[in-house]
């Protein structure tokens, strides 16, 4: 750690507990103590504080942005939705009816028919596609709405599982089932690339078994990142091919250019701010967050240090000259006079800004500064004339870097497995993922799931010609399935 | 009209009903037909479809940036919020009770206390101020919050009136009155420039009279533009000074730097998508709508013309070129079959595109593009290599010609009065806004809301010396007040 130790024994920064010795509760605390997010007086809300809405808000453009190249709009649509509406498609509002927070009373008045706060919105967006589609001119209808949806949740953990949440979903109708298909496998690719490039978290995409997928779909596609500390595994991103089903509820059917009738094919996909818990999960170590610099909202932090009344006046106009040079790189000055120097290092290691630079009165006679890597805690002195090259690419390293640590760890914790004991073994020793045969049948994954907690994660594209045998009972396995605890 | 009568004798595009003969009608026609918003299946809601959400959009961007400018941070706080905590303030429960929609059950058990949807979200937020404030070294805070609220409607009116609509809301707490009256204004200030500057929509900006204050607000301070047809009053943008009114109610005290124990002074300020309608209305005419070009989701469409299929080849490759030429104009090419060019044209001017870019044969052959300005039909014939020095400068004027000619119809349409008599037939012709003298007592207010519904809009800050008598009861009146109806 920086900071000197005089700092530390002061007190200026309480010491977070380490990953090994709790991690949940280093979750809790440093994402409460980076300023992510705070507790909200509201059963299983939280409240997303400037720095973790900063954060989001880098993660949305940058998805907002692919969304768009390939066609997508946004809307926005009523956050209310009439049981009626929720009760037209059964899987799904038996997959949902759980979760969901209902209106009763508008203004002085009891209504007539109780209304669900949204926990995702087919119901509403399928019945508006229902007017809007007449022909197969209005093909495809492709909307995506950022807003927040409500699931009952009696154990909240920040940005993991709350009542309220921060979301986007996609809402797509096409004239045909290959179109849809299609789409709903392209969004797949979307999330997997974005939260690989964006947030340097490797992930394993793949298909849902029958069991695990979304109330009302055909098939559901994920993408499964594993975390640190306890190798759990969490759902980043969800893409759902929904067949005919909500379009046969919800009547969205065209007339088609071969002059007959047809049901349109639907998909929906999402990704929610659960994706910051996975980078606090991933990156951090016992020093607290480690932000990806493409996403995070300092990307380099200044510090001003001087000792000295008559360093200060220099020093500042030197920071100045500094925070020029950066140009379009998001700085940030920490000018506050009740701290020391070694305080803030601290402070700022803990918020995961990924580079740091110390400006001080050896720097201004120099022409330079110093800056310090958050993830190596490498130091290199740079002149001031070289700071905004050597930061851009310092920056680009950290990224490539955080990237390639998350991979190796994923890949050293995920082993193939011939036998259940060596499933279970695995999984109650947190040891990470395990890939083994299935057969596909439902009663052999809920033994695990029974047995172990474990779950199947995914059925990974990515298969080998030979599958092996069903780990359980022994007859030809289908498919290799990824067994996992998870979040 | 631009457009064939051929096309329009043939009904590719109904006539819109003339604004004169039924402006709410218009409104309304107008609004759906733009695709801008439509009906959703929830009582007093509305859905905002992917046009107007894109110039949502491109508003929220506009008004975000000059937010971030001043220091203000975006965050996220819980839209659910327990009665206990809308009762703590006195006169904001009373002033919002009646709106408020309940959520009285929550996945399958009733709640023990009701949870309010956020009418606005003071409540929430400075119970979390409360929590995160101990010293003036954490003041000010500076949050704003982008979302949806919801107060119940039941005459909804796209973006102008809805149950739950869009805004952003602004909280902010300081150590001490001056600076908190300073952000009030400062905000104000901020979306008189944001609304004149972005939607080319002059503003009168100004303080409200205290019956028609924020409920709990020490003073609210507005923006009141001038509609066109009826000539009503839109508020356009409120900000408003809490004085110590929340920060008592929900315990935001700190330590002052002088040792004393304190309470904060508390701002809050919105924006909400009903400047949309404030759009549509000041800026329509009887083809439709007119978007600001610093706004709009097209600035240019792109409309190619072919009659021989040989011709059709050629045409498209120009277009290509015109659309590469355009750069970063946010510019759509038309390329639909199924459609006439005239039939385009009507539709584009419909939507309000403020400028539309023929491309034909002869185009092609002389190296050129026909441009012609939504607003004054003007069109002129542009070679390729000045089509973006052009375009530009084009989108330009037309944001200046459309405040120019909003703020000569707003100059013309508000009148000194100096009897009721004279004020009432303006109220009742709907000859636009009246300037009157005001003593500054609620009776004589009352009265003119009772005799002929128009309100105090705003007591102007740009005040002359000699404010005369108030036009109700003679005596020295105290201010010059802008009486409307509005909307």
């Amino acid at each position: 750690m920086q900071g000197s130790t005089e700092d530390r024994q002061r007190g200026y920064v309480e010491d977070l507990i380490d990953q090994d010795d709790d991690f949940d509760r280093w979750y809790v605390d440093v994402v409460k103590r980076a300023e992510l997010a705070d507790d909200a007086p509201v059963r299983g809300c939280k409240v997303v504080r400037p720095y973790g809405y900063a954060l989001w808000e880098n993660m949305q453009a940058a998805l907002d942005r692919r969304f768009k190249k390939t066609g997508v709009q946004n809307a926005y649509f009523p956050m209310l939705i009439p049981q009626s509406f929720m009760e037209k498609e059964a899987e799904h509002v038996e997959g949902f009816a759980p979760e969901v927070a209902w209106v009763t009373r508008g203004g002085r008045n009891e209504l007539e028919e109780p209304l669900a706060i949204r926990p995702t919105s087919e119901a509403m967006i399928c019945h508006m596609y229902g007017q809007w589609v007449q022909s197969y001119r209005d093909l495809p209808i492709l909307i995506n709405q950022w807003c927040s949806v409500l699931r009952w949740e009696n154990r909240p953990r920040a940005f993991l599982r709350t009542s309220e949440f921060l979301w986007q979903e996609g809402h797509t109708a096409h004239a045909n089932a290959e179109e849809a298909e299609g789409r709903a496998r392209q969004m797949l690719d979307i999330y997997a690339e974005f939260v690989e490039t964006e947030l340097a978290i490797p992930v394993i995409p793949g298909r849902k078994s029958e069991s695990e997928k979304f109330a009302g779909a055909v098939r559901t596609y994920t993408i499964e990142a594993m975390m640190g500390g306890k190798r759990w595994a969490l759902q980043s991103g969800t893409s759902h091919y929904l067949g005919e089903n909500f379009a046969k509820a919800f009547g969205i059917d065209f007339l088609d250019a071969d002059g007959e009738r047809k049901y349109a094919h639907s998909t929906s996909w999402g990704l929610s701010h659960r994706t910051i818990g996975a980078i606090v999960m991933v990156h951090g170590d016992d020093s607290g967050l480690k932000l990806p610099p493409r996403v995070a909202p300092i990307q380099a932090v200044i510090v001003p240090i001087w000792r000295k009344e008559a360093e200060r006046g220099p020093v500042e106009e030197w920071v100045g000259r500094v925070v020029d040079a950066l140009g379009d790189i998001r700085t940030h000055v920490d000018r506050r006079d009740d701290k020391t120097p070694g305080w803030k290092f601290n402070e700022w290691e803990l918020r995961g800004v990924p580079l740091r630079i110390e400006v001080g009165p050896r720097d201004v006679q120099n022409g330079q500064a110093v800056v310090v890597r958050r993830d190596t805690r490498e130091k290199q002195i740079v002149a001031l004339d070289a700071l905004e090259s050597t930061v851009t690419s310092l920056l680009e390293s950290v990224q490539h870097d955080m990237f390639v640590a998350a991979q190796e760890f994923l890949r050293t914790n995920t082993v193939d497995v011939a036998t259940l004991d060596e499933l279970y073994e695995r999984v109650a020793t947190n040891a990470g993922f395990s890939v083994a045969g299935w057969c596909g049948d439902e009663e052999c994954e809920t033994k695990i799931k029974n047995d172990s907690r474990a779950t199947i994660r995914c059925l990974p594209f990515d298969q080998p010609e030979d599958k092996g045998d069903c780990v359980v009972c022994g007859r030809q396995a289908t498919e290799r399935a990824v067994f996992a605890r998870a979040y």
